[in-house]
């Protein structure tokens, strides 16, 4: 399952609650990495959010590696959020083509029910810088991607679904 | 009744023609202060747009009484809009969670008919400055908790709806 | 037809198959100019995508006229796209309420099946400059006058549509 939205629209806690309503052992893969205290101050209060049932597993970077370790282990995951990964892959100059295939390619071998949040970024102006832009393209591209081989897609807004696919 | 969407998606007129469909005297709750002649020409060309059986009441900042008191002389409210609304009261360093907490109140206190209309601000890329940030997770914040009380919640594009509860 | 939808969210692959439904020959207007090599990159990209049932014809200022005179010669047309047209009527300081105007005639004389792709661009956070905004207003301007009198409307997000009419 995809879930997209904007920033604040309750993507997090949609996901979490439909990955809460399998039994077992949960497991979220966070994307997030702290570079300042505001990104800190976030992660804290999303991991103080979720209850017992989940363990939490960083992957900014192997996200694909993640998932599939993850899901020898649990019974339902959560990755929070693909738009990061997008972001950390940029910053770290990684092949976004092939991480994505990757990504892609994990997502459809993931034995365990899977939800993916990522954040819908083209619905603003035009940026101004180039690199903006490209962000902007390969979010969509990554989105698009994913969305083919979901089961289902869901869209975000004030913490309501509108059901894109399933 | 929430009514989200971009800008010039619509909302306004929607909301508008949502709350003409109640008989006798309706009251337009404008949030918007006009600091430029860009935003005098908008909220002329608003009123305008309004015909006699609008009385209009101007409540940039103390908007949950204004609801409250206009519930007792009115037929239907319009509150245009929430995201001006929260604009206003982080310029002037109002307390945002005690203030969202108080709107909640006076939207389920509400004895008659009451469409807010709001921005969907998220959906862009990361804004480059922090306050933008904050102010784009308040916006969301405070759509997801009227959402939440709402009987029905729509999203506006192109000037078409999509309901998304309701 | 209007096919809305953000950056990279599938609408001009979902025009191109929503036309290609159509036999016999087929036109796609398109209304962006090569400024810079990223731009003429993305133009030669989606030239590559299309096949050979396609004409291509470049409008980016007379677009109702291409439309008139395309359907007198093709059995279906994909505008792309409505955003960019705006954007080079702004740049070339034409009048844009007088062009739009002109291009809702087109669409409702428009005697083949018109599909007409258009960015949503007012769900991000209201930008710094003056220009941006009126951009933006105008851009929800003509998607809202477009959708009044389109038979179809879709809301594309990651590759898939929501109905928003028809």
């Amino acid at each position: 399952m995809l879930i997209l939205g904007g920033a604040r629209s309750g993507k997090s806690r949609f996901g979490q609650s439909r990955i809460e309503a399998f039994t077992g052992q949960l497991c979220y893969i966070a994307t997030a990495q702290a570079f300042d205290s505001e990104m800190a101050q976030r992660i804290a209060l999303h991991r103080a959010d979720r209850g017992p049932r989940w363990a939490t597993v960083e992957a900014p970077l192997d996200l694909p590696d993640a998932i599939m370790a993850s899901a020898a282990q649990v019974d339902a995951i959560l990755v929070d959020c693909l738009t990061l990964w997008l972001s950390n892959l940029m910053l770290a100059e990684r092949n976004v083509a092939q991480a994505s295939a990757q990504l892609a390619q994990a997502v459809q071998d993931c034995p365990v029910p899977l939800a993916l949040v990522a954040n819908e970024v083209g619905l603003g102006i035009v940026p101004d810088n180039a690199l903006a832009r490209r962000f902007r393209d390969e979010a969509g591209r990554l989105n698009q991607s994913i969305a083919q081989i979901a089961g289902e897609v869901a869209f975000l807004a004030a913490g309501l679904p509108l059901m894109l696919k399933g």
